[in-house]
C-alpha cells in the first residue's frame, strides 16, 4: 500500500509527482515492450526511470504502487472536474467520469497487466462509497454496493481502454448503458 | 471448449446429465478441499467421480469444460423458467436472473477457483447478445455491451456467491441497483 494514501487530503508535492510521472512512464515502457510484470523487478524500473532508490522507496513499496499513485492521481483529479462543474448532476457526473477513463486507457491496461484489479477495486470503492455517502443513499449495505459499483466502473474501463475506435459520445452512451443511474439521495 | 456447446439447441441427454452431475459434484470436492485447481488433473476428477475415462472425454476436454457445461445448464434452465412467465417484463426477467445466481453459488466460486472468468464472459455475452438481438435495440455496438453487461452480471454473480447473509429480496435490489434496465425495445 503507497505511503500516499495514509495522507487523506492526497495533497501530493511537486517533487513527488515528478518522480511519480518518471516511475509511470517506465512502466509504460516495460508495458508496450511487453516485458512480463512478474519478472519485472523494482532496479530495472527506477534505474529505467533514472530514479534514485532511496527517492524510490520514499513513497513507493514495490510496483504495484506506482499503478495505485497513478490511480490516486485519477480520482484527485476527477474531484477537480466534479468541483469545477456548476451544475452537479448525473449527466455531468458521468461524464466526468467518462473523461478520466478516456484520458488514462494505459493506466487501465496497466493494472490488467499487472493483475491488480482487485486492489485497484478496494481503492476505488472506498471512494465510490464517499460519494453514496454524500448523497445519502437509502440502501443499508453500503459497502457492497459500493464494491459492485466500483467492480463494474473498473471492468468498463478496462474493456473501453482496448477499444480506441469508440468517440466520446459513443464511450458516453455505453457507460449509461451500463452503469445504472442511482436513485436520486433522499431528502 | 465442450463439444455440446455445437449444439446450439443445447438438448443434453439424460446420460450426459448424470455424468455430468458426477465430474461437478467432484469439481466441488476438490473445491471445498482447497485443492489448488492448476496442480487438480483430468485423471484425479473423473477417478473421484467415478466416471470413465472414454465417458469423461466423450464430452469434456478438459476441467474448464465442467464448469463451462454446468454454466450452460444453468442458462437452459433460466430460458426454460423466463418461458413459464406469463408475463415478462424487467421485473420478472431480472428475478429469473437473480433466482439463476442463489441456486448456483457454487458455481461461480468454481468460476473464481478456476480462473475461468473470461471464458464465462464470452459464453455469457453471447447470451446477453441473443437477448439484446431479441429486444431490438437501438445501440449500434452490440457486441461491446453485450460483453459489458455478461461481465457486469457475472461480478455480480461472483460477489453475491460469497455474500449467503443477503435475503432474495436484499440480492434483488442490490442487482436493481447496479444492473440497468436497457432502454425498451423500439416498436
Amino acid at each position: 500500500m503507497p505511503k500516499i494514501l495514509l495522507d487523506t487530503q492526497l495533497k501530493i508535492d511537486a517533487r513527488t509527482i515528478e518522480t511519480q510521472k518518471k516511475l509511470y512512464a517506465a512502466m509504460i515502457h516495460f508495458y508496450e515492450e511487453k516485458h512480463s510484470f512478474t519478472e519485472l523487478t523494482v532496479t530495472q524500473v527506477w534505474h529505467y526511470a533514472q530514479v534514485g532508490r532511496t527517492t524510490f522507496y520514499r513513497h513507493h513499496q514495490d510496483l504495484t504502487d506506482i499503478i495505485t499513485v497513478q490511480l490516486l492521481i485519477l480520482i484527485n483529479d476527477f474531484h477537480r472536474r466534479i468541483d469545477s462543474v456548476t451544475t452537479l448532476n448525473l449527466e455531468t457526473g458521468s461524464q466526468a467520469i467518462v473523461t478520466e477513463i478516456r484520458n488514462n486507457p494505459l493506466l487501465f491496461q496497466l493494472m490488467a497487466w499487472s493483475q491488480s484489479s482487485d486492489l485497484m477495486v478496494h481503492i476505488l470503492s472506498g471512494e465510490v462509497l464517499n460519494i453514496l455517502n454524500i448523497r445519502e443513499h437509502a440502501f443499508d449495505h453500503q459497502p457492497i454496493l459500493a464494491t459492485i459499483l466500483a467492480q463494474n466502473i473498473l471492468n468498463f474501463a478496462l474493456t473501453i481502454s482496448t477499444h480506441p475506435e469508440f468517440n466520446f459520445e459513443q464511450v458516453q452512451q455505453l457507460f449509461n448503458l451500463t452503469i445504472p443511474n442511482l436513485p436520486a439521495p433522499i431528502d
